[in-house]
């Protein structure tokens, strides 16, 4: 086993955010989502569907009486919410946050039963059945996330509680599944636990757990085909009505993973499943693993990603369809297939610091992922549609799936605690540190301690991001030492100019893969200046991808906007902009939490002699009219309304 | 009870179709498709799924032992092809199908119970649940199709057994339902008997069966609600797993019918309940119902019809969804969703001679309907989506009812024989008489015999119509006579010339609601040519259509145009034309059928230098191209591939 990592990431501890736009995200996550989402699942949110998840650890540990409820992955959103608090906490202490999880890890490991197994569906309701239905009933799905949250929780608080609970869990799981003799050969329907043990490993260095998890992707899709054996075996065909009518390639098991060569089915799963497989290149340097990932990651990121960093476009399955079917209102590009998605990108950024994996990791979470949470932390999107006529979501079923306002919660809520998670270990995402260098993917101000062979280097960033493109990095802490410091250039960014110390810099700079490398003797205090041109531009999709044909986006930076009826009134599709038209920046402190909008001239429909009828031979008629945009993350945080990304030319 | 009718249609037996166009489609259903649906109701189409429709009489008439298969309305298959050869026998005698249609009367006649009643999957599998669930088993619906059937074969061929043994079916329904002490007070979840009493009430003169119809009309939506007392006395909830998930308005149910002012729900139960509704008016005069019957065609045709004559956007529930919801690609319009539209285009017609009545039978009949049936008459459209892409029918599911090419028999196989029974009787369609007065609202070749006040008058029609606009009338069989000739100046032409034997008519023609009025003594032998100008022409939807913003529509008379694959390559998203472009018309007897077809230079964007990659700033790189266009009835004839009605113009 070779390790094949280029670069590491931070703990959480070594790193602080300290940042104008991302700061307020994570106070709110801290101040009122995870109390909020504490409160749903315990069932204390009046008009909200309740979640049921904390009485069925209560239940499973024999504090109460009743009946499990809620879906069969429900301990899954304990977890994740376990999880998101860890990460808070080793950031911002806060007892009563510690003491409300530590009350929660003590009904969990009261749950835990002798042999390590945890899931309150089974304790509760079918203890015989027990791994019977690995395909549907995701067992090892919600085994992954509570060694995620044990993992997480140990290292934030010290504590070993529910990280003894994970190993246990983690021990139990291994005497049941392997390849050895007498073992079963299956692995989860919903993949998550393969990348769960390889985190446990890396915390315990415990190599069985770091096999276990290869073993699973290893037996993945091969024949016999597992859960055809499984079914054999049960005496009710479906957990789930109608969960035959999927194909294999919902669960990715069409294939053994090392022959995968496209992004197929269900979008967490597959984002989830080479987050894991990216995680075992990086430990085992295994080409072959390492060669699916690349292969899915060009798939994925060439041909199934929404413009707002979105994936999965079928509601039916949550997940891909085809190459370039990337439709703008029937569309799912569920909130938790970007943050699977940030997972992958991250992982893949260690192995290799190319800039496109940063790129796409930023198009995720400053588009499609921040939209999941309204500005007020308070509501959510599980779908994140590009396009919004809010009655047809009301009126026409094949937009069932998508709300034209985020939900309090949902019964099925995977979205709002995943959101959360991913925000509060965001710092992680930041930097990572190579053999004498220190990678910068992300431009989000704070402070960052990074050991250089032996050297402490604090790095200082301030930044506007990404309402400008202005970044100052200053590096203290040690006397004078020579190392590489990387800066991503986004792909967005047409114009940068360096400088060091305030001196523009015109010699000792590679632009490597997608990122500009000063290697040089730095100084304490020295400082270094990035200066990013920020224009609006407009933005056209591959002309393959259909549902955009004749259409542009507006973006800037990383951001990409979106037209909202309050603003430009109704019917957004009687819009055109001429390619070449003025993008106009404002910027209102009291707007949207001080969001730049863009402004421009642009042609509408003039409906006004339309007579009442619904066809009639073709005749230009129409007016000039000032659109504004605004970041699409923030829609619908005023007014509910038609919303579109993509905007006729002309 | 008044009357409100201003025409009348012929009998079948007064008109011949003898027409370039029309006689092939006649010719084909006479030859291919009535022979192909007797075998596919006989289960002797290989490699079509099986009907059971036939075998399910036999074993009902206890001719053969076995189960009830197929759908619960699949008797209304058998139905609809009597009807259709009844249609076929009164215009061209054909000993051997009249044989084989009187043997399959001989099983109906057998299998009728003793006291009238009739429906093979109730006499088979459930004889005590009769009457149980009116909400979705579509007793009164099949017994509707059998009444049409029965009607349709005496009138063609004076054989009464069918309509003896339909006048005992609908005596058994009039024994149970009604008003009456004692009787059900329900209705059926499928309109269809309503139009069909009325067909027996005229053709019997037995009162009781309109009173019967418009009971059933009038019963429709009431509180307490029918199917709410129905279901409560049910054992078993939903025949149809899902069912309950409509709403009201699925089976237009959610208000009493005089209250309802928009179309809702189900297409094809909307248009067969109107249908009915405006027969109740011409024989009663009943005004409120008149009204329900314009309203809810003014919602139709000024809100949601595709210009294809189209109806129902919606595959759930096959149905209506809002005012301008017209998705192009996950469409609906079920072929026999245009043929009620037709239906009831024609009973409003005869209410009142209205251009726009006939303008919205020739859409639908030149368009949606005929495309629903292959050039060969051997295949079949029941979705007629107005742009395809065949791997999204495969691969998103969104699309998945939208198939890419025309099928062979469906399981659920109403359109087939839909379409073969309206094409059958089309010569119904195309005049009425009125007092001292002729309508011709189709341009179809052929001869009518018509009795103006005693006097006969034979109308002998000659036209090239659809491909050009150059109609000839010549009235003959009479001495001298004072009559009006009304010739319908259809909505799309806007120049033409009237010419009375071979006289450009100056005066003596009154423009009233769409139909030029030509009153005079004519003469035996006397022509009228109409000359109407069909350039082709760029359509336009209303900007509230968003499905189609920035789109136009190729037309050329009544023909809606479409761009295939086979003719334009790949992507034909990528294609915009300029709104001045000039379209030129080509006429080739060897290329389908001698359609007319269309070409223009137009704008294709030229992909050539896009590098691999989803999104980049837009720039404009376009090259010319030249598209043809063919008439959207005709397409996938050739090779399955893309198409699309509606293009990007610039």
């Amino acid at each position: 086993m070779t390790k094949h990592t280029e670069s590491y990431p931070l703990t959480l501890k070594k790193t602080v955010i300290n940042d104008s736009f991302w700061s307020e995200y994570q106070k709110l996550i801290r101040d009122v989502v995870l109390p909020y989402q504490k409160d749903a699942l315990n069932d204390n949110i009046p008009g909200a569907e309740p979640s049921h998840a904390i009485k069925n650890f209560k239940i499973a540990a024999g504090l109460e009486i009743g009946e499990f409820q809620g879906w069969v992955f429900q301990d899954s959103d304990v977890a994740k919410w376990l999880e998101a608090v860890a990460y808070s906490l080793s950031q911002t202490p806060d007892s009563e946050l510690e003491r409300s999880a530590d009350e929660v890890i003590d009904i969990i490991e009261k749950a835990q039963q002798r042999d390590g197994y945890l899931d309150t569906y089974f304790i509760i309701k079918e203890p015989e059945k027990r791994w019977t239905n690995l395909e549907e009933c995701h067992e090892l799905y919600c085994a992954g996330h509570m060694i995620e949250a044990g993992v997480a929780y140990f290292s934030a608080t010290g504590k070993r509680k529910l990280l003894d609970v994970v190993c246990r869990l983690a021990d139990c799981i291994d005497s049941v599944f392997g390849p050895e003799p007498g073992k079963m050969k299956g692995y989860c329907g919903h993949q998550e636990i393969e990348l769960a043990l390889v985190k446990l490993y890396r915390i315990t260095g415990n190599e069985r757990y770091l096999s276990l998890s290869r073993y699973f992707i290893d037996e993945r899709g091969k024949e016999p085909y597992y859960f055809s054996l499984e079914r054999e075996k049960r005496d009710i065909l479906e957990f789930w009505p109608g969960f035959s009518k999927f194909k294999r390639e919902y669960m990715q098991t069409h294939l053994p993973v090392r022959e995968q060569k496209t992004a197929e089915g269900h979008a967490v799963r597959t984002v989830y499943m080479y987050s894991a497989i990216a995680d075992i290149v990086a430990e085992t340097g295994d080409e072959g693993l390492l060669d699916a990932c690349r292969n899915v990651w060009d798939n994925i990121v060439k041909r199934k990603m929404y413009i707002t960093g979105g994936i999965g476009s079928a509601a039916f399955g949550e997940g891909f369809t085809f190459d370039y079917d990337l439709p703008n209102d029937t569309v799912y590009a569920e909130s938790c297939a970007s943050v699977g998605l940030v997972m992958l990108a991250h992982r893949m950024l260690k192995i290799e610091a190319k800039g496109e994996y940063g790129d796409v990791m930023e198009r995720a979470l400053y588009n499609n992922i921040l939209s999941g949470m309204a500005l007020d932390g308070k509501s959510f999107f599980y779908v994140n549609p590009l396009e919004v006529l809010p009655e047809a979501c009301e009126k026409n079923p094949a937009m069932e799936h998508v709300k034209p306002v985020r939900q309090k919660w949902f019964s099925c809520s995977c979205c709002p605690p995943n959101i959360a998670r991913l925000l509060m270990s965001l710092s992680q995402y930041i930097y990572t540190v190579g053999k004498n260098s220190i990678y910068t993917h992300l431009y989000i101000g704070g402070k960052a301690e990074f050991d250089l062979d032996g050297t402490s280097v604090i790095l200082t960033q301030e930044t506007n991001y990404p309402w400008d493109g202005n970044v100052r990095l200053k590096a203290t802490g040690f006397g004078e030492k020579e190392f590489t410091l990387a800066l991503r250039i986004p792909a967005w960014c047409r114009n940068y100019k360096l400088r060091v110390n305030g001196k523009i810099l015109e010699t000792g700079v590679d632009i490597l893969k997608g990122y500009a490398k000063i290697s040089r003797i730095w100084n304490d205090e020295d400082t270094v200046e990035l200066s990013m041109d920020m224009p609006a531009v407009l933005i056209q999709a591959n002309p393959e991808v259909r549902a955009d044909a004749g259409k542009v986006a507006i973006t800037r930076g990383p951001l990409v906007y979106c037209l909202e009826e309050i603003d430009n009134g109704s019917n957004l599709s009687a819009i055109s902009i001429p390619l070449d038209c003025s993008l106009e920046i404002e910027k209102d402190n009291s707007f949207l939490n001080g969001a730049v909008t863009i402004r421009t001239t642009a042609i509408r429909t003039d409906d006004k002699y339309w007579p009442d009828e619904l066809y009639r031979p073709a005749v230009n008629t129409e007016k000039e009219t000032i659109i504004k945009a605004v970041p699409y993350s923030m829609w619908c945080n005023r007014r509910p309304g038609e919303m579109t990304v993509w905007i006729r030319y002309r």
